[in-house]
């Protein structure tokens, strides 16, 4: 017989030998990349949480879902995102292609439209909760790969559609616990007359401060008319209301005054101001854009932000459509809120059935699927091990209840069930269990 | 004022200018990759669908959720696929070191346990529903981004463990509504004996036939005896009990056995038989193997499969550690399944507030939030346009009711709710409308 393959050598030589051979290869050392993370058991069920909750409040505001791939052409993504460009992660691929993997939710969705504008029916609403790439140095609350919720509505331009977008946001926010942040809203018509490199440094003013700034301006060699028109514009930080800063634009007045009936409503109380300092970077926004922080935890930064992007769509074609878009950074926010004391999670399932007798272990297998098709999640222990060894198990998993069932059980037809956390144990028919742990 | 910025120019422009401006950039021709597709609305909502029906029976079985990184070193990966090395996406990150993104579930589960084996209770049982990448050639079913949806579990060799991950495939596929799918199960010992060449051959028994298989045998230059060992193997395939099958090997008997129970329950009554051509390519498995498919639609291959790997964990250190596992391919079933004329989903929203005066705007601003305060998911339509093109938008999405307050029902808080099915319309008082809608 010929067992020249190494598969027959393996199979016909003892085990011992198979398990030398394996130590004396080169072992691998198990490691993760930087700024990459397992997310395990309780995080992510807890994680898992965020993510449905968050897409609950965007479909109720009537968003549908879209899925767009990880990587599109390099093409599709470059030059779209200024300083952010060398963080994309940038390859080529098999067949020679230039890829990337998709750096935002946001450029996706523009190509998405431009490649199927025909038979999309206006506004498209759209919500992507999906992870992006991004290079950057790792640092608290900033992961390579990371989760993005994000809303969009493309095809008006219309200050109902800049308010509910933050509302929608805000409200996914709270949907989830979190209460204590802050909106800072503006609009880059404010920026008129002012060069990109002080606008740069206007967005520095929560970091540096409004004397920082206006050092780091001059020091740019900026004009002394522009360092006042500065100065003017950042004294409105802050203010809620027209009356209180006379460089609000319009745009800014409306969507205050139709979230301030939130307001009376108590949801968005004292949240929402205008900030002349927000820019978002230089990217591709037009007009509104905002950003939120949590008040508590200002070093995680801007945990959601958005605004208004009226050209982007112009890049693949003749047709402009406006659009508005926000987005949450679901993973800073995680990392933010998360407490593994606190939010460890008890088990997903509801009982375990232990294995006392090996003979058994069919009905064992038998039960658990029973007890499952009536809807009751059920584990079911692999190996005859002594029992405390079985018990230590689901303590470990947090399963509330234990189902132990003999020979003489068996014959009865009467389980013990055990509360793994009260301790208490007491009779059950086998047949009353689903019924019991209903 | 210095208004040498490009943004600065715009915004003082008029916006004729811009746009002549714009078209007369070069455009970027919006196309996706071949292999990796967009899943919009109802694809979207449906898929959605099925990945929360398999994760609830996966969290019935008392299975984990696990997220691992999209990217890994590329050395964790390699050396792990056999022919589907040649497929990983691998490349060179921004910080020269070698990555790729992830072929499989399987491989980066082994990473996670080996390098937090300290922590974890064994068996550990995890679930992980999440893309995968291969640059294979696309064709029918097979894209080079899909989902996959995977459990596991580490840490025992035990045909219980065995006959639960077959189980919970199938009550995963039944969960969809996949009722018509046939089980083909082995165990690579019965490979015992014969060399590489021949087991892959075999493996080719379902497109080649048992003449396809022998000729294949003798070309390539296997000795009479292997061949003479390949039709006896063979013989047995399609055979429920170890009666029936003298080739039947002792792990395969006990998984029938325990499943038998649940063919007496009716559920997965003549799903599951002993296919010893069964070898799932050469990867990482070590003894039972299983694949599902489609019996009406055979030409999607296998859409879920897998088996015992009880030595892939050696690869990353000195402690060996058995485990099992199983996969779907979620996206190859959603295409197997899927109608866009019968799954087409109606809107997430129950009702749309149409838009019939500009100066109710605000208020119907706040009516959506109401309404949505109270559990009811509600659109706003953003301008005023033309009553009927509202209704053309409404209906479009497949939005059950509109609500039109116009500046008469406002005064007399009495709206028309129009049901857009039955085209019926009627009069509700505004403060009704939410208990109306419930």
């Amino acid at each position: 017989m010929r067992s020249s393959s190494l598969l027959g050598r393996f199979l016909f030589l003892p085990k011992n030998w198979y398990n030398s051979v394996m130590n004396n290869l080169e072992k691998i050392t198990p490691r993760l990349l930087k700024g990459f993370k397992d997310y395990s058991q309780s995080e992510q069920v807890a994680r898992q949480k965020l993510f449905n909750s968050i897409q609950q409040v965007f479909e109720s505001f009537g968003f549908w879902p879209l899925a767009t791939p990880t990587l599109e052409f390099a093409e599709i993504l470059l030059g779209k995102y200024g300083d952010g460009e060398k963080l994309v992660y940038e390859f080529e691929d098999n067949g020679g292609r230039a890829v990337a993997m998709r750096y935002d939710l946001t450029v996706p969705l523009a190509r998405f439209v431009a490649l199927n504008k025909n038979q999309l029916s206006l506004p498209f609403k759209r919500y992507q909760i999906a992870p992006v790439w991004r290079a950057d140095n790792p640092q608290k609350g900033r992961l390579r790969e990371f989760y993005q919720a994000d809303i969009d509505v493309v095809g008006v331009d219309s200050f109902l559609a800049d308010a509910e977008v933050i509302l929608c946001v805000c409200s996914a926010l709270e949907s989830i616990g979190v209460m204590n942040y802050k909106v800072r809203l503006n609009d880059r018509a404010v920026f008129a007359g002012l060069s990109d490199i002080s606008i740069r440094i206007i967005d520095k003013l929560d970091k540096i401060g409004l004397s920082g700034v206006e050092a780091e301006l001059r020091e740019a060699g900026v004009s002394d008319v522009e360092i006042r028109l500065t100065q003017e514009l950042l004294a409105g930080a802050g203010k809620a209301s027209a009356e209180e800063s006379v460089v609000m634009p319009e745009r800014v007045q409306q969507i205050l005054k139709v979230l301030h009936k939130e307001k009376e409503a108590g949801r968005l109380s004292g949240k929402i101001i205008f900030d002349p300092s927000i820019a978002r970077g230089l990217e591709y926004y037009t007009g509104m854009v905002f950003e939120v922080v949590l008040e508590d935890k200002p070093e995680f930064g801007s945990i959601a932000g958005g605004g208004r992007y009226n050209n982007l769509l112009d890049t693949f074609g003749n047709d402009s459509l406006p659009a508005v878009g926000g987005s949450i950074g679901v993973d800073r926010l995680f990392q933010a809120i998360y407490n593994a004391d606190t939010d460890a999670t008890s088990s997903l399932v509801k009982a375990i059935i232990l294995n006392q007798t090996p003979t058994l272990q069919v009905e064992y297998f038998e039960l658990a699927s029973e007890l499952r098709g009536k809807g009751i999640a059920v584990e079911l222990y692999y190996f005859s091990d002594k029992l405390e060894k079985q018990f230590k198990y689901a303590e470990a998993q947090k399963i509330p209840f234990a189902i132990i069932i003999g020979e003489q059980e068996m014959a009865s037809q009467q389980a013990q069930l055990k509360d793994l956390v009260s301790r208490e144990q007491k009779t059950v028919a086998i047949t009353e269990l689903a019924k019991f742990l209903q």
